[in-house]
């Protein structure tokens, strides 16, 4: 704390770390690609739980739980999710240790699992091995379950919150009699990820649809929300997968429909992890530190008595005192920094590095005038204001910072969405702006792949408000009927 | 739904097992030992959390998350720690699968793991190895940190939400300058959790502290909270340690004290699980399913209209549109149950099972004479009333039945302590009564050992309140100050 951390222009990667350590949000533990979220950066993501489970709940989902373990032998039942994550799984194989009789605590051979367990990477295969006993009749559903669970995925190359061995998410589960009652279900929980991406992290975002060279191993049909980050890279920060009949087929999972025929069950999964984390601290941080959006914030507001004798602090204590009653009345979280083992400069730059929105500092000569000095964290900028109605300013200065930041994200990202018409401007435009580049494609896996391998970018998504528009694919010249959208991404 | 459950006189153990499944609380899963718990199940849960989340942060306590995965290595450290833990371990030995050319999906033995990792069963070490880096002087300390997390314990005989190879649970982990702070600390949190199993599970507990015997592995003092079942055995239903300054000598976390010298660190750790949902079920219910203290209900009041037409239905209904308004004013949790797939009769079985505190029926009859006939799920009386002032009753009743059901558990455990002064007069009550039995012990772990060899029951507690009175020890008649409790217990 105190340290200054590197600017972005010098090292954006560097920036990141540098910032998640010492804003107190996260540290790698002594555990390979796994992390400790501590507990400023925990109360961040509980604020992020706490608003899309209300969301979740509203929309009809109840929370349930199922095991961390699954049996290796479910992976196989989904040609294609296995394949997807057969490569990074933490696998249990024993279930007891020992003394080897020489102090050493050793694997106890004798303690060897029949079937190995996999520690869940996601859990459609043991939640759609459990829905078979859940569902016999068109009376069983809808099914609207959701998760909050750790997962575990074997990532050689991690860095905090944006890929780790281990992450926290929550990863909802639905069961169908229709198609159409799936589809709309993925696409209503999409709507939930983009309204909570734009209306709380205040990180705007491009819905779309996967294509199938980024499609979930396993889904008929991936939309997702990117947004996009200062240093011009995109990020997915949700995805809602409809899984079609695959799942309900591997784990064969049946229902008798209103015509009394019986049919398999229509599914859909969805999530966010702690990976918004990631997305929150790099879309609108800057230099100095962390800028939080208001309604993730767990303190809005810091107060910073000023004072040099006891009758100046006690004076200005009393003033505290009433300003935070009135702050509460109003639901701002408050805190007022009164540690007498730091000065005020120290207690400004550990607050800014925190991305308090707002700082109200107090002196004696303040209390004199009436007045208080009132800092605005995501402008940096400072005024002296009175001391009368300064609740109210103090609410109200909040919301505009919420609308403040996402305007800032929402102008850099569209600045940042380039219409390219040849492949020679397509690698211009991403070496040199980068961000989303908009382009004709000719559909094939083949040529992303191709492209992929060239630049690095990849189709983030085929935008859902994608319009037609006949054009040929800047790689192959083949016709294509709409744009898609290209990025370097996390 | 709709079928009967095993009588408690019968089979208490199938009566339980019965009502976990046919309430929809929880289910085995394919995985041995593991559960699923199911939506209605984790409601309880999660208003549980809710109520001790919100005490815990009262107490200044903050959440933070750390690796599920604990480096083998870590487990040696604390001798007595890893003596208790090292039989009951999931054991992770490789990070992937593969396919092995003929289809089958096989363990990739060159994806090895150089040191076994352990599935967190407690995160004692895990933590206190973090904490290292996080203290350096007093000014860090206190750390007041918990974790709401699964764990996992290799359970050969497992029993669901009372004994399980995964479960759920919270761990509280905090770092002191002093020992006195530290009992302190240790003192606060069972103090919590005492209040909150009485006031909030309606489950009265004995506050007392674990033999040496019984001590959690690595803790200088458990202290705990018991609980009494309908059965006359006991559970133990929350224990906060004090830890002295040994996992800070394992992990080599020293601070610097306020006179400038270097000190081990000072340690707690305290803890309840969704074992807290096998007490609450086995505390209140009785043969007709459930019964749940007003607080932990999902839903506290359930609506069944009753009709024959369409018009009295739509007259019922407007109704109760009002009366559902007046209710989410007062804060109460409710059901209208218009299910037309299911006769009221039907409904009535199934909320009892499921334990609704209330219930309101409602006809074309009661329309009439402004009368609903409301009926209390824990005294299984009925009565009609007045629909002038009904949601003030019904609020005031829910405040009723929560002090009722509470008085009632605590009247049959005060009848269930017995005070007894020799062996045979032990061995009887267990096996007649059961219940809590108040003795005198002569403090040996050897004494305590052998009784429970010869009767299976062991020291639940040594009452905090116990009050001095020289006796002698009922096995081996030698001299003891004070009475413990004995029982059978889960």
């Amino acid at each position: 704390m105190g340290k200054g951390i590197t600017s972005r222009s010098e090292d954006y990667s560097q920036w990141y770390n540098d910032l998640v350590i010492k804003a107190d949000l996260a540290e790698y533990s002594a555990v390979r690609g796994c992390m400790v979220i501590k507990p400023y950066g925990y109360a961040i993501w509980e604020r992020m739980q706490s608003v899309l489970d209300a969301r979740f709940k509203e929309t009809g989902h109840a929370n349930a739980y199922f095991p961390l373990f699954i049996p290796k032998s479910f992976f196989s039942k989904e040609a294609s999710h296995v394949e997807g994550f057969a490569t990074e799984c933490a696998v249990v194989t024993h279930y007891r240790l020992k003394n080897d009789g020489s102090g050493q605590i050793v694997v106890d051979e004798e303690a060897k699992l029949e079937e190995e367990l996999i520690v869940r990477p996601t859990s459609e295969t043991i939640i759609w091995n459990t829905y078979r006993g859940w569902i016999e009749s068109y009376r069983d559903l809808p099914i609207l379950v959701n998760q909050w669970a750790n997962v575990v995925r074997w990532e050689m190359r991690t860095r905090l919150f944006l890929r780790t061995a281990e992450f926290l998410w929550q990863e909802g589960h639905t069961a169908h009699a229709t198609r159409e009652e799936a589809i709309a279900e993925t696409e209503q929980m999409l709507e939930v990820y983009a309204e909570f991406a734009e209306e709380t992290l205040a990180v705007p975002v491009v819905k779309g649809r996967k294509t199938e060279n980024e499609r979930f191993a396993g889904a008929v049909d991936t939309l997702c929300i990117e947004a996009l980050m200062q240093d011009g890279k995109a990020l997915q920060a949700g995805t809602s997968h409809f899984l079609g009949q695959n799942f309900a087929k591997a784990f064969d999972v049946k229902f008798t429909n209103k015509e009394g025929k019986l049919d398999h069950v229509w599914a859909t999964s969805w999530g966010v992890s702690t990976r918004l984390m990631g997305a929150l601290i790099m879309a609108h941080s800057d230099d100095q530190g962390l800028v939080l959006p208001p309604k993730l914030a767990p303190v809005q507001v810091v107060i910073v008595p000023i004072y040099r004798t006891e009758e100046e602090k006690s004076k200005v204590e009393e003033y505290v005192k009433q300003l935070m009653a009135a702050l509460a009345q109003l639901g701002v979280r408050t805190k007022f920094d009164d540690r007498d083992t730091q000065r005020p400069g120290f207690k400004f730059a550990e607050w800014e590095l925190k991305g308090v929105p707002l700082r109200v500092a107090i002196g004696a000569r303040d209390m004199n005038n009436g007045t208080v000095e009132l800092a605005r964290r995501d402008l940096q900028t400072k005024e002296t204001v009175e001391q009368a109605g300064l609740p109210d300013r103090i609410a109200n200065l909040l919301t505009e910072i919420q609308d403040s930041i996402f305007e800032k994200a929402l102008t850099f990202r569209d600045e940042h969405i380039t219409k390219v018409d040849s492949y020679e401007e397509f690698r211009e435009t991403l070496e040199t702006k980068g961000g989303f580049i908009s382009c004709h494609w000719d559909g094939t896996v083949e040529t992303e792949k191709r492209i992929k391998e060239e630049t690095k970018a990849t189709i983030r998504c085929i935008p859902l408000d994608a319009i037609d528009e006949e054009g040929v694919c800047i790689f192959t010249g083949k016709p294509s009927a709409r744009r898609v959208l290209f990025a370097k991404a996390y």
